[in-house]
């Protein structure tokens, strides 16, 4: 297993691990799957030569037996009298088959398998590509070192915070609540997902109003705390806005990468020039059921290929649903090498819920400090406002990494 | 309820219908939901003044309570010590918060939610948004009467095939597979979604193939099926194998929705010259679960204001999970008008095991005979040749349809 849970491409086929859960035998329910997703049909046809299956079929590489359930996880399968099965499995394709193309990966490894009547369960655990993918996709232009550059900030995370309310203040009231933010002395801010270019507070307005203020306070103080500005939207939209941003002063644009989608976020990364703060929004109907849909480890390299620099992992302690142990494995993920050649990595986002509370076993379980920590209320609401709050949130890091050597 | 579930829009806020399931009492629930996802956060801000939030917030529009069940559908939810209740909810948005941008509508209906703690299910059932979206969006250019005048098919589904096997097929192999099919009276073929541009059938040569035996059989029969070439990839690929398509003479393309995204398909429809040939591969991990993630009613629409002219939706008796009720509920909201002023129908195609078999059913059901209706093995298997499995499908469609009359 310890090969193929290796997150570094050694492989000229194009693998993916899944968990699925089966009312048949497991070995047809795998073969159902590569027929599937290969050169099968239901129906055996004339064209479907042994040699065709030879240069073309997805291969069942290896399976695992895992525990025995009474009751299906989800409808719609074939009825098992005697129980459903997990299994561990990994599948591979040729990349003959689709190239080295990101959608049609999306397609190959996950397009018509979730329904198959063979299965009560299938989750994507992995997936692995060959270097083909690293060459054809730009990668993150920045990812930690770049971000570290820009903001200013070395050996310790970036202590960030998100401009709350989420939505309802106008550009000026948004511009002065970021103004007392950068004051407070924080390193990074954030748009909320849900603000992005509402008549409510227009894209241009709040852009140029919160850069006014961010640009005043870096002539005055020679730091220029690093502003995640929501640029979501149509692809000229985006690019647009980047170029504002870019006109600005600022050195950050946002994205809510599962409603822009992936062709859309390749082509932002062509034109873009600041490193990209990828948000996860939406990740909970991709995730939620343990045996439905994405694992973070296979959805992140879609997008860590693709060039973002940061990726939201969601906190300890959240006010979510994941658990810590999720959390952590998320975050390592981030950081662990993607191709020989090409690491790809990318700056972890820790957010939700963060206070200084969970900056000890963040630091623990992570062992280190490349991640963007955070907090909303734990810094808009401190009793003592919020340079106290950012405040305590940086002593608990230093402290942390000091205990740590 | 019926209002609410009118797929017409009649409102100025943005409308989300869901299916919830909750451990905490629905109405907490349903304002954590609103809260979340407009100006609140869990711990209250001086910011967060009344008038923002009569100005900003989203809104708990109706709620129903339906059953009480004894274990939650999704872990990670609050433990609740008297089961958790299943409720039917609208919520609604300012549309001044957002704008009237897809990407932004998908992070406000659908962003933060499915995560929370307060949530053992989410589901979105259904969408209602401003006419600003219709005038912003361009909508299908072909539907229904633009497939029927490129296809020259009136009066009945059109019968189509699909290129089986799926990949392994060169592409002169294509071709002479392709040219049977013409020849044996198809009125629509399709690739699969796995062929796109791999080097064991590249999309140039494919194309080039398939087309020069279209055309040679168009100017000898004066009929010209229509070919969904599977043109999906990076938008710069899309649109010059869309391009490529135009000049050859095709007449249509086709795309995997979920693979591309919704901001490479907007990009996309501006450009395109054909019918779009929307694939939902990868529908099951948005689905499968009846208390998690999308139903078909709710991300049809995103696709439909896109601008799609042509939607899978399954078949009767298919091959896969979904139930035959499923399949004709949203074959008919592909066929429902979506705005007063410009209705956004399109095709429903069915597919997967299709033979005459489903025919009647199909017919009786829907009520209509705008559709696609999609067979593989039931032509390229039939026993007495494909020009026979055509026959007998659209003898089994004049059949059903007369005995409507």
């Amino acid at each position: 297993m310890s090969d193929r849970e290796s997150s570094i491409s050694r492989t000229s086929r194009i693998e993916a691990d899944y968990l699925l859960e089966t009312p048949v035998d497991p070995r047809a329910a795998l073969e159902a799957m590569a027929g599937e997703q290969s050169s099968g049909t239901f129906v055996s046809l004339p064209a479907e030569t042994p040699e065709l299956k030879a240069r073309a079929a997805a291969r069942v590489e290896s399976f695992e037996i895992l525990e025995q359930v009474g009751d299906p996880s989800l409808p719609g399968s074939i009825h098992a009298e005697n129980g459903y099965r997990r299994v561990l499995a990994t599948l591979s394709w040729p990349l003959a088959n689709l190239g080295p193309s990101l959608p049609n990966l999306v397609a190959t490894v996950a397009g018509g398998l979730f329904e198959l009547k063979q299965l009560s369960g299938l989750r994507i655990l992995d997936l692995r590509v060959p270097d083909e993918f690293a060459a054809t996709y730009s990668g993150p232009a920045f990812g930690v070192a770049g971000t570290r550059r820009l903001s200013g900030v070395e050996g310790r995370p970036l202590i960030g915070t998100i401009i709350k309310p989420n939505v309802g203040l106008d550009a000026s009231e948004t511009a002065e609540l970021a103004q007392s933010m950068f004051e407070a002395g924080i390193d990074f801010i954030k748009d909320d997902e849900l603000q992005a270019d509402g008549a409510a507070c227009p894209f241009s307005e709040r852009a140029g109003s919160v850069m006014k203020k961010l640009n005043e306070y870096s002539d005055r103080f020679g730091r220029k705390p690093m502003y995640a500005i929501n640029i979501t939207g149509d692809l000229d939209q985006m690019r647009r806005r980047h170029d504002q941003v870019v006109n600005l002063g600022g050195t950050c644009v946002m994205v809510s990468l599962n409603s822009v989608g992936l062709v859309g976020m390749i082509e932002l990364r062509k034109h873009c020039q600041l490193p990209i703060h990828a948000h996860r929004n939406g990740w909970g109907y991709l995730s939620r059921h343990p045996l439905l849909g994405w694992s973070f480890a296979a959805w992140q390299k879609l997008w860590r290929i693709v060039g973002v620099d940061h990726l939201h992992v969601n906190g300890l302690g959240n006010k979510f649903c994941e658990s810590d142990e999720s959390v952590i494995e998320s975050a390592r993920t981030c950081l662990s090498p993607l191709f020989d050649s090409k690491p790809c990595t990318v700056m972890p986002v820790f957010s939700s819920a963060q206070t200084a509370r969970q900056v000890p076993a963040t630091f623990d379980a992570l062992g280190s400090a490349d991640l963007i920590f955070a907090a909303g209320g734990g810094i808009h609401g401190h009793p003592d406002g919020p340079a106290a709050g950012v405040l305590k949130i940086r002593r608990a890091w230093e402290k942390a990494m000091k205990a740590a050597n």
